[in-house]
Order: C-alpha cells, then structure tokens, then sequence
C-alpha cells in the first residue's frame, strides 16, 4: 500500500470515527482549529515555526484511495456508504499561518484552519505531525546557530533520526534554523540544501596504515578531501597528514582539511593546528565532531579552540534535550460560536485569532498580542493567509528566502533570549480583554446549556 | 523524486565518497560490520532489538535509479564513470541478527553484515537509521508493558512522533514489545496490529451541551462507543454518561467506556467509577490517557486506580526519556583481517561474532558471552543468518510471532532488570579471551604498520 506519508490513514483512528458521527448526524458547519504550543519545555526560551510548505503540500493533495477506502470498508468499525463519503472528501477551506522561520511563542497560534469541521478535523493528526517535528528541530538548531557564532554547522545526524522522513525533514528544519548544510545526501536533490561528506573510521581501519588511507582518499577528492584523523590517535593521525601533504602536493592533490570525532576537542584541536601549521599547512581546516550539541559547540567556540566548523548529529536530528513540545490543534469556534474546553491544565483560548508582535528601537521583539482577528493591535500581524478554498494563494518561499526571514527573526531576540541557559525572562504574551471575555461568554453558555438540557 | 524512504541517497553522503574511493582503488574485498549499542542510556536496564524486517526489505531492495543517478553525475562531487558504477550496485551478502523482540545489551551484536566492503558500506546510514528507531521505540515500550501489570496500553503518540515514518514504525514498535495496539489507523492495514480509537474534545466542543455530543457519539457506534468525559468537568462528565445511558439503552445503545484526559487520574477515576457503579454501569470500564508514560501508568496500578487501560502517547513515540541509543555500525573485519578503531571512548572488538546466552534453572538470564563465530560458549547462540547472497533465507516471522517471542524474551528477565528505576544490576556481558587477544594483535599489526611506512 501507499507509504504513509501522503495516506489520509496516517492518523489517529478517532478522526475518522468523529467523521462517521459529523456525517451521520449532518454536521457540516465550518470550524476554526488554531495549532499553537501551550508552555515551552524548560531548555527552550523560544521556539521557530517550521514545517508549514510540508503541511499544505498535505492538505491540497489529500485524498483516500481505493486500498484505504477498502479498508475503511472492511476494519468492520464504521457504518455503510462511510466510506463513499470518505471518497469525495477534499479539504475546501483556508489556512492562516506565520511564514517558516518566525520565532513563537506559548499560546500563539502558528497555524489557523477554517473549513466545514469534518474536513478540518480529518487531517489534524498529520498537519499536527508535520509542524511539531519541523518546529521542534528548527527550535534546537536555532540555538546551536547562536551558539556557534557565525561558524558553520552541519547536520550530521540521520543515523538516529527517527525513520526517513525525520532524517530529511531534520535536515531541512536545520537547514531553515541557520544550519550550513547538511549530510543527508536525498536532502540535497530533494530541498536544495548544500550537502557535505567526509570520510568515516571504517575506511581508515580498511587499508592495513592510516597513511594509506589518506593517500586513497585523497587522491579520489584532489581538491577537498576531508581526512578523519581519529581512528587511532588524533595528534599521530595529525602528524601523518603533515607527512604526506607534501607527496600530495606535488601530484597537485591538497588536503582540505582534517576532522576530529573524539576525545578533548578543544585540547586535541589545538594540538592538530600546531602540528599543521609547523608543517606549514596553514589553510587546512579543523573540523569537529562527535556527540556535540549546542552546549559543546559553545564551550568550544568561547574557548577559542581553533575548530573552523562542526558537525552536530544525533542531539540535532532527535532534539534529545527536548524530544518533543506541548503543541496541540484546538477546536476554537464551530458554526460562528467561539469554543474552549476547560480541562485541567489543558484550557483553551477560544475565538479566531491574530498576533500581533512589537518591536522596541533596537528591533529587539518585546512583546506580542494574541487577539481575535476583528481586533487590531500595534505591532505587526504574524499571521498570514496561505491556502484560500483548498489551494495555496501563492507557491510556498523557497527555502533560502524562509532561512534569511528566520536569521532576521532570530537577530530580533533580546541578547537575554538568545542566552543557551536558563533563567531567561519570561516574554510578554498578552492575551486581549476582547479573547478573555469571549472565555467567558462561552463558559456561561456552556453552563447555561448543561442545565438546560 | 522518490520518498526518502526506499531512496539509497538517503544515507550520508561520505558513505557515497568512501565508495567512490573504493572503487577507484579497487577494494572490493569481502568486509565484516556489526551493529551494536555502546552503552546504556541511564534510564534503561535492557534493550529490545526490533526494525530488522524492515532493514532487510531495504536491504534486498536497494538500488538507484535514474532521477538519483543524475544528481549523483551533476552534483560535482564525483569522478565520471561513478555513476554508472553505482547503477549496477546491488546487495550480495549476508546477514546475521538477533530475532525481533530479543532483549539484549551493551556491545552485543544484533546485526552482523557479511559483503564487499562498497555494499555493506553503502547501507550502514538506512540500516542504523530503521534498526535504532525501532529498538529505541520497543526497548520504551517494554517498559511500559512492565509497568502496566497486564492492563493494556494503546499507543497514541503518532502527532508527536518524528514525522510519518516514525509514527508508523512506532506503532510496530510498540505492538512488537507487547501493547495491544494503536489510535494510528494506518497501521492497521499496512502492519496488521489492531486499531483503537475514541474521541476528541474537538467533538464535544462543537455540539452546544455535552450530553448531545455523548448521544450522537454513542447512536454512531452504539456497540463501542468510548466518550471522553473531561472536557468541561470530568465527574460531571461522568454523571451526563449514567444520566443518558437508560435513555440510549432503550435504543439497544450501549456505552462502552469513558475517557479521561486530565487531571488527578487515580482521584478522578475512582469519583468516575462511584458515579459509574450508582449508576448500574459496572460493566462501563475507564480507560486512562493524557501525558502518560510508564512511571505514571506504573504508579496508577500500583495505587489501584479503577482503570482498564492506558492510552501512552509522545513519551512512547519520542522515547522522551531516551530519544536515542548509542548505535553504532562498525567494520569488524576487512579482506579477512579483523580490524579495530581505538578513538577515545568509541574503541570496539575485533572480528565477526556470535554472542550465547545462559539461563539459570528459573529460566532467567543471567550472563552472555560475545565470541568470535569460530568459538562455542554454553548458552544458546542469539544470531541467526537472515540474508544469503542478498536475499532472505526465509520471510521474515510474522509480527505476532515477534511480538510472542519478545514476551517470551521479557519473561527472562530477572525482577531486578524488570524494576522501572535505577540502580540496576549490571547485566553480565563477556567478551570472550579470544576476542581480546584478537584486538591485541590488530592493535600490534596496526603499529608495526605505521612504523613501516
């Protein structure tokens, strides 16, 4: 069967039974869902909105299939003639949305759905799937970006990512946060993202001397190889590319640079760059890695190792500090009457809604207004349409143009939000008077109801 | 392009520079790799191997095509010729592995590669990358299953997983370890594992008083219908159910169970279940949901909650507690010689390996022994071959059988391994003295090696 990607059956059961009952009871009004992030995990101090071209690219082409409807027909859960509804679903609605790249933050919708509920409501689970993990490794690699201080950083981590699509998607996310590029080589042809390789220990351990090694590769890459220099003693790997540089040289092949994936990077760094530039290879580079997250890559830059970029992996692609955020897809309104629920923890804002976000005279963001979107605040509006009646109103940005929206967003941060650690202040969210008295409207209604019937 | 699932270019792309050095230089001998785990994670006692059905699917299946082959000629990374090379790249080998749902632990081989070093050096990124996950997810699971005393647990994470792939894959996962199924419908028809679904605040939310929402929900499954009774005040929630349920069962309408959401669990399920009981509605079970993960259901058994059963959603498919393994693919041997790296600590053991199992006379695990493949220890062998000359020796076991042989697998664990919480007895694993000696003997060749050159 299709892979699940693009099937309407990658979702939770619940949506459909919910669709059989909106059917079956005529339910068909529109309803306004809003996708936000109820509180940040304890590392994070904001967040980067990502994910949004996957997620429209989802929601104009889905659609079930013969073998899904088939299945839909046969799992015995659901009632006749569901499945030839099923058939015909399309998603007809709009979407508002902040671009790719805008820093958020709790209680914020990033993503805004009005269409009759059922078309709404079938795709939540995936939209939901593609903007959290986006969101989340663009919220990590943003903070390893700031943390490098303009030095490059790669994307190194598809090993453990989470299946296929999250080592791709990590890889782009990484990408739109500030990353350099990546080495997941399908993110090349498939996003444009520059792609960079190096070599890897079992290349070294298969010729019977590192030198040998060197040399094959080398000669393979004449004018950018990247030689690992770890795989038996870093500072003796060092001193065997100082040694054959020169042989190199003269067969015009140069050494481009040198990768270090072990032991006290900023001790053996240095180490290397003595050994490299007594041998006069001055512009051969250092390059790092090796369990880094952004914490090491700043310790490292702070202390002046001479490490010209780095390679961050698994921390990256699975976010492991913060595997996941509290973001969630909230019925706000359903037949022009707002909605909440109250649970426990877990109260909902209800209305439709923009926010509004001021900049102070140094560009710093200083704080944001959630409000409902018949109100206007100061400040610029961050959400925007992007699908009317099913269909994009315009192509998606290329992926250069959502990074340098995100490098700008990123330069509005306050020098305190920027910082890797907390404490950090807490940032202004207002929610307006107009979204707290609809609260409140709505709970006596709800109360009101309850007695009633 | 083609999905990043099948694609060989989802690999890094060193992987495709070292192949291309291979190829120039002529080294395609026969190479041995393992897939091992360095070390635990500290919140883990033992691992369950898992994702090897769809490694070997990769494996047997991998081949480029044209659209892949063109970016491979156009990307300017590659000699010319390379890609015509890599066009008729197929997988030949042999693979050994740990059955699916086998517990094992630190430095043991699940997974051994028998190949000309291009074709095992090819697929080490996918393999890692499908083999972890699953492993990461199962080894989760299991602890959950633990923890759970019986009861069962739907998955109910795919919002939060890592993107599509992750979320069906987890899904696997987690039925393979024991759960009794997933909200995810996709893996219904694609892994055979049942479907469970109830309904979502969304649902109550749109009908103006929730009894109506409870009666349309009921009359559209009226054999199983599941409400969810927390969305404004979950007893009250809880008395709508035993005040509409005489009216619903004169429909022949019958209500199969109420969910919670929020709140204090054990408190609430216990008010629930009062209400339920005055009600005549013994036969109404409570199933449990909202940021659960094994602590948690763990507690709530312990404590006696009146809960039938748990939906464990983002803590299972993040494995937010340990979102990844230090899973590593390593060359253990190369043109019949075994092979070493000795980085800082990331050294490995040489040679192609087996590794046996002891069980005392409670049928407890209670040491393994990793040998070299020409050595027996007691103890039964845990690897066994999988692929034979690239194709499978026989199809892989279905996934109940897997899921079987894991329980069994689980039953062999000694209650100390079995307990949630560190301290944990270290499990014994030895590395035989022929290994040892072995890695001696690498170490000896490899300095008299860069001696000599």
């Amino acid at each position: 069967m299709k892979g699940p990607s693009a099937s309407p059956l990658l979702t939770d059961l619940y949506q459909l039974t919910m669709l059989q009952a909106y059917w079956q009871h005529r339910m068909h009004d529109s309803a306004v869902f809003e996708l936000f992030v109820r509180k940040l995990p304890p590392q994070r101090a904001f967040l980067v909105a990502a994910g949004l071209e996957q997620a429209l690219d989802f929601i104009e082409q889905a659609r079930f299939d013969d073998e899904e409807l088939g299945w839909i027909t046969r799992c015995g859960t659901f009632a006749p003639g569901f499945a030839d509804w099923l058939r015909e679903l399309r998603f007809s609605g709009d979407v508002w949305a902040m671009p790719e790249g805008t820093v958020f933050f709790p209680n914020e919708p990033i993503l805004r759905v009005v269409a009759p509920i059922a078309e709404a409501q079938w795709l939540e689970t995936r939209i939901l799937n593609l903007v959290h993990f986006q969101t989340v490794i663009a919220s990590k690699a943003a903070r390893a970006v700031l943390a490098a201080d303009d030095r490059p950083l790669i994307d190194f981590g598809l090993r453990r990512a989470h299946g296929s699509e999250a080592g791709a998607l990590a890889a782009r996310a990484a990408y739109l946060a500030g990353f350099a590029g990546t080495a997941t080589a399908y993110a090349g042809p498939r996003f444009g993202i520059p792609v960079f390789g190096t070599m890897a220990h079992s290349f070294v351990q298969a010729h019977d001397d590192e030198a040998q090694a060197f040399m094959h590769f080398a000669a393979s890459f004449p004018e950018n190889a990247m030689l690992l220099i770890d795989t038996y003693d870093t500072v003796e790997g060092a001193r065997r590319v100082a040694e054959i540089a020169p042989r190199l040289a003269q067969r015009g092949i140069r050494i481009k640079g040198v990768r270090l994936d072990s032991g006290d990077l900023d001790a053996l760094s240095r180490a290397v760059r003595r050994v490299l530039d007594d041998a006069g290879l001055r512009d051969t580079v250092i390059f790092a890695s090796g369990n880094l997250d952004e914490q090491r890559v700043h310790a490292l830059v702070t202390a002046g190792a001479p490490i010209t970029s780095f390679g961050v992996g698994t921390s990256l692609t699975t976010s492991s500090d913060a595997p996941y955020l509290d973001a969630v897809y909230k019925l706000q309104e359903y037949a022009g009457r707002a909605r909440r629920k109250r649970s426990t923890g877990k109260a909902t804002w209800p209305g439709r809604k923009q926010v509004f976000r001021c900049l102070d005279e140094s560009s710093h963001c200083v704080g944001d207004t959630v409000a409902l979107t018949t109100e206007t605040f100061p400040g610029e509006p961050l959400l925007a349409e992007v699908l009317r009646g099913g269909r994009r109103v315009a192509p998606s940005p290329p992926l250069a143009v959502a990074r340098a929206h995100c490098a700008a967003q990123l330069a509005t941060l306050a020098p305190a939000l920027r910082r890797l650690d907390p404490p950090w202040p807490s940032y202004p969210v207002m929610i307006s008077p107009a979204i707290r008295a609809l609260a409140d409207d709505v709970d006596h209604r709800q109360a009101t109801a309850a007695l009633a019937q």
